[in-house]
């Protein structure tokens, strides 16, 4: 399988998140990507390859322009405005407040743009974004060109960056991006299958009112894990696109048997649904020993779910999404794209 | 004037807060407080006594019953969850995002009740909280007895936070607890007038829809200053609350001048509105060496506003609220009682 990856990802470095009241390391680190990158090179999964520059239509095809604006300044506003720290949100629009007015101050606007304060904003954060929506973009290219399926080494994820939010270490949603752009490129109906630990709340922000895009994911409940405030099995879609996002939220520690479960309900719906073209937004999260998550699933259950990706029989795009068990996350990338790759053959 | 003051505020005293991208020690610090009695007790500005306890059918009586809930054990709650700083929001019901279920998980209730995330619950929080409403309201209890004036020198302060959110240093709203307190004991039509640097968006938040209290806020343009997402001119109260909120936002370098004439605004306003009791949430951040806000106004200057508030010869309870230039606030907060005393000889 055909791997993308940016060495520009290393861009992205914040010096620190906001993490049980403390500031500490990010769990959303460079050497994630190097790990994943040494274990495809290690068991020789494929080729290699960098992106091309795909510039920004691709980016404003899902993003509001005002957001896409702000990213690309807020670095700079920011330190004109001479804070010491990273860009960091402090105030938001609570839930009796009203938003009609954009701040102009850097400190009110980054709250406007966030949903969460973990996530910094850091000098070449936006550079990197935009690194790797090229990394999806060209993967899904490659896979738009007859190939089957390719791997697009995302970093930063992508998958909580909404319409115009950031935030759980995502600001470009990489994963609608691509699946925009197989639209554009003539795929009928893009099925995105989420199967990262932490419901895909930018994601199905982006596409909820459609149909032409089928959003599922597979996560913890959000009463006791991060988004907390979206991924209910009650939200299902709005408009025409009632019935087309499909979440399967699960408790903590769920084994690997109850995920497999809701994984074959999931391929089953996204089989009926006369997808033509799959994108699997894959966080590793889902591992037993992650960190910030608490489902079990052991490296050979990664194996195992990626042959039953394959089942669908579609084109289908992996993009790195989250996964924080820094030495586990080479292992259980790959295993899922090899247990994919075993199962075609 | 009498001065009420419990020496619970101590109990409240944050290890930290985010400003800037870093953790900072709080701007809201115990020495404000102490400053303050220190200045009272210099110019001999009268008694100064500790409240009673009011017990929390006042705060019931303008807070939501589970955030109180959840403010009496967010703490407790969080060092079980095992985090190692204090209790800081990290992500929140974003703009498109619905909130209609609370998460079970601490750090997802803290996102939930939270409207900005400078501001940690610490140990001692919630006492520190409720000795503060208490010398609200036994402020105001002074008053309703004839005595014309009182200051509570509460801490925390009380104006930002809303019916079920906290925020900006506050947790109960002191100042909403002392004129919904003064309504019970039969005021016809309080006015809360909210002179604090920034926009007291929770009492505005917790009386919106109603015309028996008029809540009037003189601050920093939310474009450019904290809360940023509530105080804009076009923010005049709802329903039978339509005309009864009133917001005189203002830019950056703000002199006294202009600050005055939007006070003799507001006070015209306060005077044709027939109120029989008032409240002020007297905050001393506009003056110009606040470390946060942008106003220019002198110490004497709080001696000249303190002396036009008199003249509305109403029953007056002073609350403190913000003021962060430590070292003058004590200065500044006694200007303004004495101004208003001196008046009324």
């Amino acid at each position: 399988m055909l791997t993308v990856y940016s060495k520009k990802h290393r861009l992205r470095d914040s010096k620190g998140e906001i993490h049980g009241g403390e500031i500490v390391p990010p769990f959303e680190c460079p050497r994630r990507a190097d790990i994943v990158l040494d274990r495809i090179n290690a068991v020789g999964l494929g080729e290699v390859i960098e992106p091309k520059d795909y510039g920004l239509d691709p980016v404003h095809a899902v993003h509001d322009a005002g957001y896409v604006s702000f990213l690309s300044t807020c670095w700079d506003e920011w330190v004109a405005e001479g804070f010491g720290g990273e860009a960091i949100a402090t105030s938001w629009p609570g839930r009796t407040m009203n938003a009609p007015h954009i701040p102009r101050n850097i400190d009110g606007k980054v709250g406007y743009y966030a949903l969460a304060s973990e996530t910094s904003i850091s000098e070449g954060t936006w550079e990197a974004a935009l690194a790797s929506k090229d990394v999806a973009l060209e993967a899904t290219e490659h896979v738009l060109a007859g190939n089957g399926a390719a791997f697009g080494l995302c970093r930063p994820p992508g998958h909580h960056a909404a319409r115009d939010q950031f935030g759980g270490y995502c600001f470009l949603n990489n994963a609608a991006i691509a699946a925009q752009h197989a639209r554009a490129k003539g795929a009928e109906r893009v099925a995105i299958l989420d199967v990262d630990f932490h419901h895909g709340n930018g994601t199905q922000d982006i596409f909820y009112d459609r149909d032409d895009v089928f959003f599922l994911s597979l996560h913890g409940d959000p009463l006791d894990a991060f988004p907390y405030f979206l991924g209910h099995r009650d939200e299902v879609g709005t408009g025409k696109g009632a019935g087309f996002t499909a979440n399967y939220p699960m408790p903590p520690g769920t084994e690997y048997s109850a995920w497999k479960a809701a994984l074959q309900d999931a391929l089953d719906r996204i089989a009926k649904a006369k997808c033509d073209f799959l994108v699997v937004s894959l966080g590793t999260d889902t591992f037993k020993d992650d960190p910030i998550s608490f489902f079990k699933l052991g490296s050979d259950d990664f194996t195992d779910y990626g042959a039953l990706l394959a089942g669908l029989n579609l084109p289908t795009v992996f993009l790195l999404e989250g996964g924080y068990a820094v030495d586990d996350i080479g292992v259980n990338v790959v295993n899922t794209l090899t247990g994919f790759e075993n199962a075609l053959r």
